[in-house]
């Protein structure tokens, strides 16, 4: 099969790796000459190029950009598309994309692969990084079903975990696990900037331990992920944040009036329930 | 110097352990003979008994008791001291603690060392516990110098990192870094477990991954423990509750009202700030 890449970063040049090793021809395109070369010098590609016009012949073509780049993207590819080219998207929100894309190419399936380290670039792309990982697809009504069933046996291949949900479903799930977790731990940094004692402020310094560092680790991530899962995902998230918040105003009050016993269940409830949010492994 | 260690679980063992390599006498107390029995057995202590009278000569006494027992364990203590007997004790909470126990035993210095595993009980004391941890130690203007100095000197000995402070910044300062930490953990894992829809709850499971198990993890901690922190340090804790939700509540505007450029801001404060809340290891 001709695969087409868009945006040789993380995402798009680990699935390069991949799929190339699966035997299928990688046509990669960046915006930039120098990732262009290093992606066929790695093996991401077996050719790349700057212009969107050499995916013309691609039979797939994974949209690996931005998601505030994802629109204009497909915009200036669909000139040079066959009406048989899949499109399909890595974005970590489902429901603006989905909704964005598919009026402009129906034979679009969103997907989201549940992968990533802290690096970035065609740099960081490795082999096998979707192994045993849960990739995402979104298909809508319109979605050709041979479409969603040509993507699914591409992200198996390379080792994703399959799973097919509605694009509102995904978000409101990555709200959940994903987005709250971000604003709140960033709450829990900024919060702690406010302390006006410069002694106690030190001193929570000096004290912090393996706690503050797990709780506080995804508030000290890349400001432009946060901001982008609050722009496209703003509704979901914000339905977590109102709910998240009112479980907060419990605990408090519990504290406030000293509700021990009450307290003491809520931790009994949250200790039983979190294994299941965890990947056996 | 002949010390006494009551309550010979994981802090209390590792204590015996690590003093006792530095040519201290060791003498232990538990409530239970096996205890005692496995305490001599793995050298956390050179005698143990189940009896508080056997600590009559002691020049030191670490108090390792849940804080609950603090103050019972002192009381039924004083009869059997001499005057020259210095008690500490080991509690995460120490302004409650202090003006507890001060009264009843001047010669009282309050400390809290930063160590500890998920492992209990005396077969889980280890060897180095405390090695480049804060311990801190809280005295208060009646406490003597000379056994501040005492204890000091004991815990730098074993290869703690020393500090001192008062006993309401101690608690501010752990409110901030380890009991709110506990507390908005808690809430996200129980406002996961009010989502209504089955199907993203379970989804939520499915796709859940590094950030939400880093930011649930100690809110699915010992609810003890929790309830220990909430009961002990409630005043120092609502403070932070209080700042943390004023904190969220401006995200949730921002959010809210689309403000994305201040939004990432203040990621970009927590990201920049975070860095000097862990230690350099």
């Amino acid at each position: 099969m001709q695969i087409g890449i868009v945006g040789l970063g993380l995402i798009g040049g680990s699935l390069g790796l991949d799929l190339k090793a699966q035997g299928h021809e990688i046509l990669g395109v960046s915006r930039r000459d120098r990732t262009c070369t290093v992606a066929v010098e790695r093996g991401v590609a077996d050719r790349a190029s700057t212009e969107l016009s050499s995916l013309s012949e691609a039979d797939v073509i994974f949209l690996c950009t931005p998601i505030g780049q994802l629109q204009t993207t497909v915009e200036q590819l669909i000139p040079h598309l066959q009406p048989s080219t899949i499109l399909t998207d890595v974005g970590s929100v489902k429901g603006s994309v989905v909704s964005t894309i598919a009026p402009l190419w129906p034979n679009f399936v969103g997907g989201h692969p549940m992968s990533g380290t802290h690096e970035n670039g065609v740099d960081a792309a490795v082999r096998d990084l979707f192994v045993g990982n849960p990739y995402v697809l979104t298909p809508i009504d319109s979605t050709p079903p041979a479409s969603v069933e040509t993507i699914g046996h591409l992200v198996t291949a390379i080792g994703s975990k399959l799973l097919h949900c509605d694009p509102e479903s995904h978000d409101r799930a990555v709200a959940w696990i994903s987005h709250l977790p971000v604003m709140i731990s960033t709450s829990l940094i900024a919060a702690c900037l406010a302390e006006t004692d410069p002694a106690v402020f030190d001193l929570a310094q000096a004290l912090a331990s393996t706690g503050f560092r797990d709780t506080s680790r995804v508030g000290g991530g890349n400001p432009e992920l946060g901001r982008m899962m609050a722009e496209y995902n703003q509704s979901a998230l914000l339905q977590t944040l109102h709910q998240y918040r009112s479980k907060l105003d419990q605990i408090i009050g519990q504290v406030e009036t000293g509700e021990w016993s009450a307290l003491t269940e809520t931790f009994e409830a949250t200790r039983s329930a979190r294994p299941k949010f965890l990947k056996e492994s």
